[in-house]
């Protein structure tokens, strides 16, 4: 069973934005006035949900309902795409007793393509009548586009003034490469928080989780990761114990992002980059970035292929700088170059199990200074390029 | 036929470095030391043999032979590898009474495996018994990997003096996205030119050309353009010729490297991405670039959907410093995206016969000041991942 915090309900419906037979509209509502955080794509093209949701946190930094529909995305739809999306705050504050700006809107599906006012109505509507308000996994459901399974996740955290809970629900698969921000995911708990405090937790939490995955390195127009704490357990933390709080919200988006990597469109692996060694951390992050997004890597991944040499040409093109006689390169903690040369000639063959697991480990040593960077990947499957090709059609 | 330039020969043989049934050796052979000129790869971990010829060149700016052999990369093969392409040079500097630093050697292949040197012993000797010179196709088949068909292209330019030649070799595929250098390409000539202008030539022509050209973003460690310009026509350019001689030799590399994109590995489509309206040049290559290495574009262009959010949301993270409401997306010669938002509903109806063409331009103007950068790229496809899976097994 689904240990969500106290003090949310959650209902879902199937509106028909552009999938039939599965959910698609969902709402996250809390009883009472719940501190709100948000973090935000950093691309240039951000769409109208998006504006709206960080209008909303600049009005006021409570919040009752996180909203969220997948089928469009809202995105590159100008002036018009904005006044739907406000309507669509409109219509739901309406039919809940809420004021519009109390909803945080998020929306994810095709760019450019038009929002269907009706299908809202009616989405609104069967939302309203629904008696049924504790069903998380369903909210959950409602979110997905290409994902093949929802992503959920939940933590208690015994606290001296009593125990609050964490619940987290993302969606993901392709135009995963989140900077500076995340791709749709929400965290609900039912600690009593400032809203201050609530947006740096929720702002360290992307950094270290969703901002260190990538699947495609296509960052989305829609990204976002919104919380809220609405303090239904009326417990607050002592100041000694947000350290606490913070490292199991970390954990949770840690955990999410991984689901996110692992659902990646047509993902069979997760490849874990670790480089170490490197000047500074941007430049640890640019040669993990540069390895991630490699389709050459990626492919031999899929292939299950130790091909080492993929890895080494791209370090080479990252820009870092190190020496490059000095570098070193692990797979699944064997290591396979070092010094210029490859380290054994039959290194192939000993990899071959460790290639076939889910989880491929991939350790890079610039031996250069303290810099250090860790990023999670898919690799780059036949069926990534079947979904990308045929989502619209 | 084939119009090669004077004083050349061009052999090649099988010397079964990785593959069985096709020629992997090819020597290009000038009668007398002809100017030559090389641009390389910026990757950091440069091969050997693009060590080696950047030594020679260093050495002397006047070589007599272009040494090319396909399956072993030679690239992280530390001083061994070093080692033994000096020995590759020295083999055949002895077969045809050569120096070896006269020889220009290139190689493309596995990244890492080790080269075999009783196969180059059995290959040069081969090369040398061979008594047809006049075969630059076979030397064109000899450099290639997973290319599907050679590429070789010839010129003619009239000059004041006489009628001079140009002919083009190049190879290419995958890890194609050559920086500042190139991919392997040749080209010989019997104009006569002093070196550095030789050089000047040469570079110039890279950057319009295989500069301009990326496959998967992948920058290999291997990368050269090589040239050799015997002047044994006798006949040098006037100094009102030189810009003839520059564009003629510009357009022949252009041509090779559009021949490279149409070979892309597993590509169906060339894309041309032209930016213009960026603050500089370097903003519109980098919106260019991020644009035409995104998977997203890549696998709408395969499956041939005028997708543009994808194209709007790369140019939403490229770094281009730009006003969102002023940028402009056309597809073959039809806006899709302008002032924020689409520009018609039904386009994609409208666009489904240009998708289907082999060549699709994509106009994306930022409207923010006279940059301008064109970039040739391929799709991704179903067959890209496949290859490059199963590439080594």
């Amino acid at each position: 069973m689904i240990r969500a915090p106290s003090g949310f309900s959650f209902l879902s419906t199937q509106a028909g934005f552009r999938y039939t037979g599965r959910k698609d509209l969902g709402l996250i509502l809390s009883q009472v006035p719940a501190a709100a955080a948000g973090v935000f794509t950093t691309n240039r093209f951000q769409a109208a949900p998006v504006l709206v949701s960080k209008e909303h946190l600049q009005t006021i930094n409570w919040a009752r309902a996180l909203l969220v529909n997948a089928g469009q995305a809202n995105a590159c739809t100008g002036e018009d795409g904005l006044q739907v999306c406000r309507r669509t705050c409109e219509l739901t504050a309406r039919a809940f007793g809420l004021r519009p700006e109390e909803i945080l809107p998020a929306s994810t599906g095709v760019i450019g393509q038009g929002m269907d006012l009706s299908a809202w109505e009616r989405g609104v509507t069967a939302l309203a009548g629904n008696t049924d308000g504790n069903d998380p996994l369903g909210v959950a459901r409602s979110m997905l586009t290409t994902d093949t399974f929802p992503k959920i996740l939940w933590r208690e955290v015994p606290l001296a003034g009593g125990t609050v809970r964490f619940l987290g629900l993302a969606k993901g698969s392709g135009m995963i490469c989140p900077h500076m921000a995340t791709m749709l995911a929400f965290i609900c708990s039912d600690v009593r928080l400032q809203p201050e405090t609530w947006q740096e937790m929720i702002a360290q939490g992307a950094e270290k989780s969703f901002n260190r995955i990538s699947v495609d390195g296509d960052t989305s127009t829609n990204d976002c990761l919104l919380g809220l704490a609405n303090g239904h357990t009326g417990v607050s933390p002592e100041d000694s114990e947000l350290p606490v709080l913070d490292r199991e919200l970390t954990e949770l988006c840690r955990e999410l992002a991984y689901l996110i990597v692992q659902d990646a469109e047509g993902g069979t692996k997760v490849v874990r980059i670790r480089v170490s060694g490197a000047r500074d951390t941007s430049q640890a992050e640019a040669a993990a970035r540069t390895v991630a997004h490699s389709p050459l890597v990626k492919t031999a991944m899929f292939g299950r292929d130790p091909n080492w040499g993929r890895i080494v040409a791209a370090l080479g093109r990252c820009g870092a700088e190190y020496e490059p006689s000095r570098v070193r390169v692990s797979i699944a903690g064997r290591e396979v170059f070092a010094g210029g040369t490859p380290v054994a000639a039959d290194i192939d063959s000993l990899l071959a199990p460790y290639l076939a697991r889910q989880e491929i480990p991939v350790a890079i040593c610039l031996g250069q200074g303290p810099g250090e960077y860790e990023l999670l990947t898919s690799d780059l499957s036949v069926d990534y390029v079947r979904i990308n090709a045929e989502y619209r059609s």
